[in-house]
Parts: C-alpha cells; sequence; structure tokens
C-alpha cells in the first residue's frame, strides 16, 4: 500500500480578496474538496464566471472581518448531482431563492456564504453575490462537502436551518420552517425530488457572531490554494497528486484502476460503490469507495482505510484532476488521498451528524491517517 | 333501477349568520356533500364545537355582504382521510398555518372561508375562525369536495392556489409559490405524504370580490339545510334518502349491500373501488363505485351511470346517514344518490379540472341524470 507521508498543513499562502473572471484554481480546489461530491465543478466555474463577467469581480470577505451584525445567507444548489449536469439552473434561480428567503424573513442580506465547500457548492454563492452586488465570505459551514443539509457546523452551535428556501427552473418557490434541521433536510429533499431532482436553496440565515462561531475560516483561500498547487506542480513536472495531498494534510492511500461502478439515483441522491484494482505499489490489492454524493468510506484489501467525516478525494493517477463519483468511469486510473476534516467533526455531536454510522456503514469512524476517532469510542 | 325523482331545488330554507355549540347539523350535510370523502365529519364536527365552546359562537357572513376589500384565507385539512381519523390536527395548526401564510403575505386576515363543503373542511374553517376571532363566509370554492389543490372554481377564475402555506402537528411549515395550481398541488402533496400523510394548509389568499366572482354561494346554509332535512324525515318516519335527494336536486340510483372494497393510500390519496350487489328495486343488479378520497364514479350493470363532477353519494340505507369512502365496510347497506355540481363544473375549463378523464377514466362526463355534460363532447 502506497502511504507518502504528506507535509504538514502550512494554511494558505495568500488570502483570496476578490473572485475575478477566472474561476479555474478555485473549481478545481473545490472539486478536490468536494471529495467526489458536490456536483460538476465545471458547471459551477462556468456558471459563476459568467456572473463574475456579466457583473465584475465579487469581493471576499474574510471571517475576521465580518461586522458582528451582518445578514448572512447561504445558497447552494440541492439535489443529485447526476441531474444537476443536464439541468444547469439559471442566475435568476439563484437570486429568487434568496429573495425568497429575504422577502420572508423581511431582511437585506449583507453578505452570500458558502454552505460546503466541495464542488459547485463553492460557486454557487459567488454567482448569487455577483447578480446581487454582494460580497462572498472567505469560509463554508462544512470544510467539505457532505450530502445533507442538517450536515453543517452551525447545527453542533444549534443554528437553525430554517426558513430555508428552495428555487427550481420553472419559477417555483418553497419556504420551510421546521422544528429541526433535520426535518428541513426531510422537507426539502421531497420538494427537489418533485421539483425534478435538483433546485437552489437559500438557506441557514445567520448573524456574522454566529458565522464566526460555527464556521470554517479561510475555505475559498484553500480551494485556490489547492488548485493551483496542482497546476503548478504539474507545469514543474512533479507529482500533482503528492502536492494536493501535501496541502491537504493528507496521504495517498491507493492507486489503481476503476474496475466497477454501481450506482443509483435514490431519493433525489447519487448513491453507489466502485472496486479500484490496484496497480503500482497496490498491485495486488484491492480498494471499494462507497459514496452518497461524496466518497463516504474507503477499504483497502477488505479492511475501513477511512471514512466519513475525514475526507476522501479520487484523483486522476497522472493528471492529479479531481474526479467526481459521477465521473468515476471503468478503466480510469486514480488515485486515493485521505486527509484530516475540521476537527469540530470529530466530537460526538459531529460524529453523530455525520459519522458512517449515520450513513448506515457498521463502523467506527476511521480517521485519514487509520487511527479510530476518539469521539466514535465514547 | 331505482329512479325516484326528486323535488326541484327549493334553495336554502335559512340562512346561517352563526355557528353555534352544535355542529351536528352542519356536520352531517357536509358529510353528504363531502360525496364519500373529506374526512370523517365527526372529527370535522368535535374539533369545531370544542372550538367554539371555547371561543364563542362564530359569525357566518353571506357573499352578497362581504366587502370587496376583504382579505380572506381558506383552510383546510390535506391529505389522506384514512390517516386523518388516526392523526388528529391541534386547533393550534389550524392558526399556525394561518399565521404562516399572513405573515408571508405581509396582510391581516379579515375573513375565513371553506375550500370545499365536503367532511372535515366545512367544519376546519370554524376552528381556525373561531381561534381568531373571525367570521366564516357562507360559501366554498367547490360546492362539493374534490381531491386536489388546484381543483377549485377560482382556477377557473385565474385566482393562485399560492402563496399556500402548510402545518404539520409537529410544529413545521411549509410555504409555496408555484407557476400554476397544479404545481401547489405537486409540491403540497410531496409535502403533505413526508409530513405524516395530513396536514393544515392555509390558501387560495383572495379579495372579497374574487369571492364574489369565483365562489359557491350558501355552502355553509345548504350543509345544515341537508342534515336537517335527513334528521327531520327521521323524526317524522318518513324516507331520509328521499328527502337527501331532494335537498340535492338529485337521484336515488341504486340501493344494495356493500359486497367488495379494496383500498389503497397512493401518494397521499385514498383510492379505491366499491362493489354493491343490488337488492329492492335493484335486486339482481350490481353497481361499481370508484374513488379517489370522493367517490368519482358510479357504473349500475356495467354502464356508467354518473361521473365527477356531479356528486355521487353513499347513504345509509335505513338511516340515510352519508357513508365516507372509508365507512364503507363489507355488509353495510347503502342507497346511491347523484346530484347536480354547480354548473360551472360542467365547461370545458371545469371538467378538464375534474371530469373523469383527468382521473384515468376512459368515459365522457355522465351528469347525475345520466345525460353526457356538453363540456365533454366538445
Amino acid at each position: 500500500m502506497s502511504t507518502t507521508e504528506a507535509a504538514p498543513v502550512v494554511g494558505t499562502r495568500r488570502r483570496l480578496t476578490e473572485i475575478g473572471p477566472d474561476c479555474s484554481a478555485l473549481a478545481r480546489g473545490a472539486a478536490i474538496l468536494g471529495t467526489g461530491g458536490g456536483g460538476d465543478p465545471y458547471i459551477g466555474r462556468l456558471l459563476a464566471e459568467a456572473a463574475v463577467r456579466e457583473h465584475g469581480p465579487v469581493p471576499v470577505v474574510a471571517v475576521e472581518d465580518l461586522p458582528d451584525d451582518a445578514v448572512v445567507l447561504n445558497v447552494a444548489m440541492i439535489g443529485a448531482p447526476t441531474v444537476m449536469v443536464e439541468k444547469l439552473p439559471s442566475a435568476g434561480q439563484f437570486a429568487e431563492a434568496i429573495r425568497s428567503l429575504a422577502t420572508h424573513l423581511g431582511v437585506t442580506p449583507t453578505h452570500i456564504a458558502c454552505i460546503e465547500v466541495g464542488g459547485v457548492n463553492s460557486t454557487s454563492p459567488i454567482v448569487a453575490a455577483a447578480e446581487l452586488g454582494l460580497p462572498v465570505i472567505d469560509a463554508d459551514a462544512m470544510g467539505r462537502a457532505f450530502p445533507e443539509v442538517q450536515m453543517v457546523l452551525p447545527t453542533l452551535s444549534g443554528i437553525s436551518a430554517t426558513p430555508m428556501a428552495l428555487a427550481d427552473e420553472k419559477g417555483n418557490t418553497a419556504v420551510f420552517d421546521t422544528v429541526d434541521n433535520r426535518w428541513a433536510e426531510r422537507l426539502a429533499r421531497t420538494a427537489t425530488v418533485e421539483m425534478g431532482c435538483s433546485a437552489i436553496t437559500a438557506q441557514y440565515a445567520m448573524s456574522g457572531a454566529q458565522v464566526k462561531e460555527s464556521y470554517v475560516r479561510g475555505s475559498l483561500s484553500r480551494c485556490v490554494e489547492l488548485g493551483e498547487a496542482l497546476a503548478d506542480a504539474r507545469a514543474a513536472n512533479e507529482d500533482p497528486v503528492a502536492a494536493v495531498a501535501a496541502v491537504l494534510g493528507g496521504t495517498v492511500v491507493f492507486e489503481g484502476k476503476v474496475a466497477d461502478v454501481e450506482r443509483k439515483t435514490v431519493t433525489g441522491f447519487a448513491r453507489g460503490t466502485a472496486r479500484i484494482v490496484g496497480s503500482g505499489p497496490d498491485t495486488g490489492l484491492e480498494a471499494r469507495l462507497r459514496f452518497q454524493n461524496e466518497h463516504l468510506l474507503v477499504e483497502v484489501a477488505g479492511s475501513v482505510r477511512t471514512t466519513t467525516p475525514d475526507l476522501i478525494v479520487t484523483l486522476d493517477a497522472e493528471t492529479g484532476e479531481p474526479i467526481t463519483t459521477e465521473g468515476l468511469r471503468f478503466g480510469a486510473r486514480i488515485r486515493v488521498v485521505t486527509a484530516p476534516a475540521d476537527e469540530r467533526w470529530h466530537s460526538a455531536g459531529g460524529l453523530g451528524l455525520a459519522g458512517p454510522t449515520y450513513f448506515g456503514y457498521d463502523t467506527p469512524a476511521v480517521r485519514h491517517d487509520g487511527t479510530v476517532s476518539e469521539g466514535a469510542t465514547r
């Protein structure tokens, strides 16, 4: 088994101050942090770049610089990534979701934020922010991507997902107000399925102070850093996968070829399993990836190597380009990188929300480095 | 076949001016006009009577006396009657649905109205009106009961069902704003199913002028008249079924015993078929009732006798008590009465909304008297 040890996390090289018309590095980094989910990053990139070209650059505000009384709304695509690829949202749909929520709340938003940093939902808020002339916050509510509405760090702080607005491409909107964030997930998910398995949501309205308390800081900057590290390594003929692992503070745990992928879209999610036949240092071994929109568990040689909440990233073995779960194809040569999640996900509450047991896997949470997560044994 | 000819409609004997603590006649009449659907009338009666006992009588306003600028909200239970029986809504749930919608619209309602006159939804608005200290309107949007949100006369006038609020017994609410009333039905129905197959809805916000244009007038008075006619006939040892048919301007089309009932709850509806073996004047014949919450079609001796939108009412053969589709039991002796719907339902638009073809029955609309509805042949 290849276990290239990565360099320790060194923090972001530079802090983003605005999103310009080239979102390639951001989208590539977002696809890495999307851990296979969060939708096709190129869709997100195209939408964000078009919005910036039309409305001008979007200012990026660091969490430290956010006023405590800022009115922050989160904007995201919700649904099955397999469907999002075929049903592009319009810029107006993002604005409609925000308008719905803001009207319902009777507030005027001052900032737009990312609910997850993975895939298309790193750039969704940029589309909305450009449309509305608002800044985005350099942060997100997960530090990765997760498939369900309640799976965010603000839930651990008792912050409500609702009122939560949904908007579809036909002009229908819905606003939910639920007793807890699990109910927000249930009602929003069934509405999303009825709307055609994909919608735009505005949710988790909160103050600047709440963002400071519960968000993962520097997420957009980290995306750009990841995307640039990948491109720089390739330009310098260095190993791009190792470069990505280094920025993530993670490890390359498997190399091989995709042998089978079994997937189905169930209740609005893309669920499945991929079998990887080892090559190079992993010749003779097999790995299995299990996903629900995002990669949630990787087994190597029959043993659980790493589970959610830590990050499991699939990259093209040569180019280092991130591969989404729906992009996994028979014969693709990939390397699998595991990396640490925000430590709050390893609390008992965090593991209850998004640990392997929640997703139906009968295993304690196993960290990126193969050790059992303490929260899980408590 | 028994075809007791009924007396022509004579209009309501007296106009209701308030709902007092005895809702027995109203609930019984509502069960008749519910044409088998609209939920258990005794649940509606109990809820309304409890609300009136707690908050005092509810004033009833005639449509003629309604100010054009009145702010009217409609309140109803939505879901499968089979479930409503087991999951009683609280008075607070009605108020919560109205509060949700009123807040969303930024209005203060002045009147509460009935969306349908059948079953529990004749009395649902009384519960809400008592809670809120508002009058109810002596009218409804159908002149009967139908199972789907868009199936109301206001749809024919271009009035929107949305914004539409749903409230469940757990404290969850949803507000939908849709491109048309069919979409309101789709999104509200899936949310209702997720909420446990039964919820309270506040919908079809409209002005007094719109009520005047699109409502069926005198519906609550008609319920009371029906309920009293039934009770009076029984007290006088006259035939209660004939008395009900007379008030409805309808006809007794079949008498017999329930032989089989096949029913299932599908996507939030109670659908099914009942087979009736003839007795008395119909000995040797068979009838079949087809329902989706409400009775939609009756066949006698293999021929379609009457279809939606006209009324098909099942009554206990002896007592004349209305029997809901979920109350149809093997061995029950019933008589089937057909009666005319509001004539607007026989327009092309009306038949498109709620004619037999919409429900998947391959037949033109057949009126209560056995003639084919003109709208259907156009």
